[in-house]
């Protein structure tokens, strides 16, 4: 890979026909990457961050148009965590995301018309192995580490499991071996609302912006399980705008956050993205093909495996992450669980970095990343 | 009160108009009822129920058409904890419930057109105040205690902090002081279901269903928020139906589950309805207009309180029932907090009759009810 000495290299990459889980055949897989730092030839030095599901591979550096804001900025660069002055950090944008790879908005090629919800269902594990394609393209085979947080805890995961002899090491913040079902049931509401909207119009809406409303009802709950009554009630209670709690104009300031992520979310992500990508969520389990979990985390065996639960996460709470840092140990690995102290829910990993930067120095000494 | 030696009496009764919190007036107002048992003239012996969002007055017995289904059969009757033998339970249906009482589907006298979204917007205090009305019409003025879960624990700890001259006790299951902003975010997100719905017309759908879809996907939300990740994993965990976990049209046994309890709330329950009374619970604060909820309590000196929090509750979780027990201790009552130890969340107090039956029992001895 050559590198023009900026700090954010981002680019495409195309690798083909993807054969998913299910057996079908995704054809034309277009990936988008970013890459900070200089990757060794023999891929020591690299860092594969997966992204969570509505953040871009855009990890670092300053606003890039059509990208959501960068998500890592104060654990990459020259002396941060994630130090680009010895190590390589790259991100591949997720399949199904809005945001530069192979997606239901895109063409299908052997129609002419946009995928929609003829594209096919794909779990984490298709995005891991797409991400992997993608880092062969791109010249690098064996990893240092591959991490992420949320549904890029899953991938994180699955891109292990699925390709152990090309990975060193493992981080999986607040994501579960498998989706419990409260949160299958979380994505379904979602879902529900969605394509309850006649705007959906079973998914061909293409080129217009589709459901407005049901997205943003959609990311409305999403926001919900992604904070905590703890950091609700901190900001504000049950403070109010308006003069008069008893008129329907007067609205709770949590009902006004809640507003504001939804109408922000409908402007710059795809409904049908949306659904295919929380379906993926749904889908995900580390056993599934692999006999049994304990089975699946043999591969690990060897491995330094960082496990990151949330202590307020109502999303995937701490508890399935330790099944994880569990299962890691009894593989073998070098199992590391450790855990954000915060009211700040599941998004804490986007939030409290100064327990991430900690947590991710201490496990690269260990790992000698 | 006459009582013809039924099990189950079910009356309305008229009030003439009510003075809201929030000065309004609302006028006619009109309450359904039920009565199990005799009252003894002083009330000595009269429990009042308070009944929850989506159920009725029809606390026991067969099947009444127009009305859910019984929802307390195991706690009333000859014997039972609440044993009618010697005691007198009463259940009004709450203002704003679709079942009886003056609600949004009725007709506003000034106008003559269906009230809709042009009623207005009440508390739990206001429909203590109204239930209360209601007794008083039925010559019953002192109780011996108020009790009731979740919407109806709110209803019932207003009825105590407004009449403690007319209460002997209060009983407060699965409920706040005051609701708490994840749970006006949850309530937020499901009115947001609802007027999103074309069909919901800005309430205008009478003598129409209305919004199906939105009340549907409403009330998919709300049964998550009733239950647990332990029940639902212990039901089902990642069961599916269908072949092919790959295909759109199979579907978790959760999202069965949830499809099922929205189709038969649409059946079942008015929209309007549903958006003013989640919106009654948004209001809920029992210091709002008292100074403070320390102040609020006041009044209880002396009396009997019992606060029943649920082990697995996610939408009143346990602190907040203790945080009624506190204030009521703090106050001079006698405050006595129980947990229902269960995995069925929120609606444990619907399900998990046999603790129920043992704490109501225990009270009662020790308020010689």
């Amino acid at each position: 890979m050559r590198l023009n000495g900026e700090f954010e290299t981002i680019g495409r990459v195309a690798t083909g026909e993807l054969e998913l889980v299910s057996g079908k055949i995704l054809p034309n897989v277009e990936q988008a990457y970013a890459v900070y730092g200089t990757p060794k030839d023999d891929g020591s030095n690299v860092i594969l961050v997966c992204h969570s599901l509505t953040n871009s591979h855009h990890l670092a550096g300053p606003d890039v148009p059509g990208l959501p804001g960068a998500w890592m900025n104060p654990l990459i660069g020259p002396g941060r965590a994630l130090d680009t002055n010895r190590l390589c950090v790259i991100c591949v944008n997720n399949l199904c995301s809005p945001y530069g790879s192979t997606c239901p908005m895109n063409i299908n090629p052997e129609t002419g018309t946009p995928w929609a919800m003829r594209f096919p269902v794909i779990t984490p594990r298709d995005a891991a192995k797409a991400q992997h394609e993608a880092l062969k393209a791109l010249g690098i085979g064996k990893i240092a580490m591959v991490m992420g947080g949320s549904l890029g805890g899953m991938i994180s995961l699955e891109y292990a499991l699925e390709f152990p002899d090309d990975v060193g090491a493992c981080g999986v913040i607040a994501a579960p071996a498998r989706l419990y079902p409260q949160a299958i049931a979380y994505n379904e509401v979602q879902r529900q609302a969605i394509t309850s909207d006649p705007d959906w119009n079973g998914g061909d809406y293409y080129p217009g912006v589709g459901p407005a409303k049901g997205l943003s009802t959609a990311r409305m709950l999403a926001m919900i399980t992604y904070r905590s009554e703890q950091n609700f009630a901190g900001r504000w209670m049950r403070g109010m705008s308006g003069d008069n709690a008893h008129e329907w104009g007067s609205k709770f300031k949590v009902e006004e956050y809640l507003a504001h992520h939804g109408s922000a979310l409908v402007a710059r992500f795809d409904a049908n993205c949306y659904i295919y990508t929380t379906r993926a969520m749904d889908l995900h389990d580390a056993a599934a093909g692999r006999g049994s979990l304990e089975e699946a985390f043999g591969g690990l065996r060897g491995k330094g495996v960082l496990s990151v639960g949330i202590s307020s996460d109502i999303l995937f709470p701490s508890w399935q992450v330790m099944e994880i840092a569990r299962l890691a140990g009894k593989a073998g690995a070098r199992s590391d669980y450790e855990e954000i102290e915060s009211d700040n829910g599941h998004d804490s990993f986007l939030i409290d970095f100064d327990q991430m930067d900690e947590m991710l120095r201490f496990f690269f000494r260990g790992e000698k990343i």
